[in-house]
């Protein structure tokens, strides 16, 4: 087919409960082992040797309170907590493997944008090229206290806040160094050209910046973007900055979203293949379609549908455990769930559920529903998923780890492969080389206007 | 001898030119590789294999402008720019090795507490508690116009902040989980017992954390800290919460930097071998003491004295290149300065210097003077230091690197080991235990009054 091959994401994060509540608790999974190198090397050679062109790692950075008014539940089912620093993980990782690219969560809200790009950039000169960065504005109440906020900035301030950061890490990335600004000529003692590299001057409304980029500049400059922003204001900015998108929902919900988005990007003056849209989805393999189904129930005996509440209370802001099970779940305008509960709605079509209703609905402990099949069954899907939804790519969420990226790489991949929906091997070179054509920012991409042009500024 | 084993401590920074400024150019010299993995997991591995205790990392995160009012003396020879992020290198060095510690500088001024704390935390995790925390309050202006500020907050309110900062730390790492909260029963399905992990709510007059620790407790809980303060108010919070000190200066000048510490220490309650103090040496070795010699001038004619210039004229805030080489350097009340001037000031026992003479000394490019010689006559040099100043340690500083540390290990530890002054082979086990002979701090250190005392609250 003449589409670019599909874009193959594996999510966790640096925890034993991210998506798939309970599931730590199956004795195959090793996710209790966040905290060692060992497994995190592991993962890594498996996504690599298996086909995968990415491993993304989310996160958050407060507690999952809003269930039960308090961390307990999430605490005993592990719902994001013990959780760990992401970016830690990624140097062990890419000295593990050679292809595989590394998606790193970092939070715009509580960081400075000199330090982040200067984290970034040293990133992506280790890994020589392969760092993509999910910007996330911030989300939980918990996390804003945490930072000894009383709660956290209004919804769509973050987003122009996020602006504003990007503007002044732009300038950083892209600007402040040539190409040809570093030397490193011995014999005539010239580490970098003075002239080659200049202050940025960035005055913005919450961000400023003066000075000189800190790191030379590496392989993609500006890491490969990522975002997965629901609400209207985060597609908004997921259209104007991201690469790659993450969204979640049914082929038909994930049609409109990817409608939408596509024209949000287009009045941006960005092209069909500048934005890709990668879709979660949680595959339960099997060699046999009897196989695949006694997996998906021996592994729903080991999920934690009160795990799965707790997260959904923290995405929506209600607290479940409040409720009567039969009561409907009734919007509450709280403010950190506006733009989940704007898309959660928009997907639901106007259906009302009930407590008992989402209970047991998370058969695997999460709101995602499983595709459980044979490799042949599941590449169906996920190729009639592209042809209905327009989906460049899939998030590939857990169940047991590592089992299930074990049998991704061993059963689905080589089908995906036979279809030629995936890339045949994996690609070297920077990630943003392999996934787009190119190793930096093209021209149409906002980022790209924060370029130094000295035949400009001597006009 | 009774006393504990010497601690060794190779001292490097994500940059080509940290210490000896313009050796980068030299031949053999690969710190221009600082961007690549194997450059650090190839030097972790020799420092492990040759008998170092730890690597430090150190870090600035402004460029050095005061030399000639801009960045292009620094850029040009590389004096601590381009500089990546250190924290980021530690996971692959250590999958690389087993038992060498890493100590990791991290600014109080720009960092949240909750947010340093889950880092230190998972590199601790990571590391199996081989993590320590070099605290720094910021220094140079450049650096706080980086992060947006017009210059940087005053230098002792900067140490009042820090305080306040280790509290919020201390809190988290200390007091929010109990040792028996994380229980991983997969049988029970219970991960974290809820009742063992606490909310800490810290209010300070800068930094206020509402929340439990996000990470589960470290081999070390509290990383190992080290701390470098050379100005009265550094000193007198490197002898509350360090547990190793660097300082710098001759035996003679270290002698009454040590008593001072030692003596503000003991005022804190702290025992003599709760503070280790290293002092920083720069050895150049030979197989004969002609060798070393030669070697000494083979690497001065790679040095950079203006490298030197540039790195002293950001310590003292004088801008160097605009007197005139003859004119005796005054000290300008420059507050970024002060700290450093006051302990300039007291080593060089009131002598005053000119430019030409500063430029001069520096041979290897920087203020410290090289340690010349055979194995047995360094180590007789360091012996010395160590009867005459009571220091416990040294922080080996780079020349060519890695050469620099291959000869320490080659020539130099084995005659320290035969003179019993090191430890006989690389141990394992969390550093701490390691250098002072428990895992956590021990109970005089102030961090462990934040511990939870269930039966002090029934009470």
């Amino acid at each position: 087919m003449a589409r670019r091959p599909l874009i193959l994401n594996a999510v966790l994060m640096d925890c034993a409960g991210d998506i798939a509540h309970g599931l730590w608790s199956h004795p195959r999974d090793q996710s209790h082992r966040h905290n060692e190198l060992d497994y995190w090397t592991g993962i890594a050679r498996t996504l690599e040797a298996g086909g995968f062109d990415t491993l993304f790692l989310a996160d958050v950075i407060g507690a999952n309170d809003v269930y039960g008014g308090g961390p307990a539940a999430a605490l005993r089912h592990a719902v994001q907590v013990p959780i760990g620093d992401p970016m830690l993980l990624v140097s062990a990782m890419a000295a593990a493997t050679r292809s595989l690219g590394f998606g790193v969560t970092m939070n715009t809200s509580y960081s400075h944008p000199a330090l982040l790009a200067r984290s970034f950039s040293t990133l992506d000169h280790l890994t020589q090229g392969r760092v993509a960065w999910n910007i996330v504005t911030g989300f939980a109440d918990s996390a804003a206290r945490a930072m000894g906020d009383a709660a956290q900035i209004p919804h769509d301030e973050r987003y122009d806040r996020a602006e504003d950061f990007l503007a002044a890490a732009y300038g950083l990335w892209e600007g402040s160094w040539d190409d040809d600004a570093l030397v490193i000529d011995k014999a005539a003692r010239v580490f970098t050209r003075p002239e080659g590299v200049r202050a940025i001057e960035h005055k913005g409304p919450w961000h400023r910046v003066s000075g000189i980029h800190l790191q030379s500049p590496s392989p993609q400059r500006t890491p490969l973007l990522f975002q997965a922003g629901a609400s209207a204001r985060g597609q908004e900015f997921a259209a104007r900055h991201a690469e790659c998108v993450f969204i979640s929902g049914s082929p038909a919900q994930a049609r409109e979203i990817v409608r939408d988005l596509r024209a949000r990007a287009a009045r941006h003056g960005r092209g069909r293949d500048d934005l890709r849209i990668l879709v979660g989805v949680l595959p339960v393999l099997g060699r046999t379609e009897a196989e695949a189904r006694d997996r998906f129930e021996e592994y729903a005996r080991h999920a934690s549908p009160e795990g799965g509440l707790t997260h959904f209370s923290q995405q929506t802001g209600i607290d479940l455990a409040a409720l009567d099970p039969d009561e409907p779940i009734v919007e509450r305008p709280t403010e950190a769930a506006q733009s989940f509960l704007e898309a959660v709605t928009k997907r639901a079509q106007g259906r009302v559920w009930t407590v008992r209703q989402v209970r047991e609905s998370m058969r695997l402990g999460c709101r995602n529903q499983a595709v459980v099949g044979t490799a042949v069954q599941v590449a169906d899907a996920l190729q009639a998923f592209v042809e209905e939804a327009d989906v460049d790519g899939f998030n590939i969420l857990r169940t047991v780890v590592p089992e299930c990226f074990e049998d991704v790489s061993a059963l689905l991949i080589p089908e995906l492969r036979s279809r030629g929906l995936v890339r045949p091997a994996p690609a070297e070179g920077p990630l943003r080389q392999r996934l787009f054509g190119h190793a930096r920012l093209p021209a149409n991409h906002p980022g790209a206007a924060f370029r130094h042009h000295p035949a400009l500024q001597e006009a």
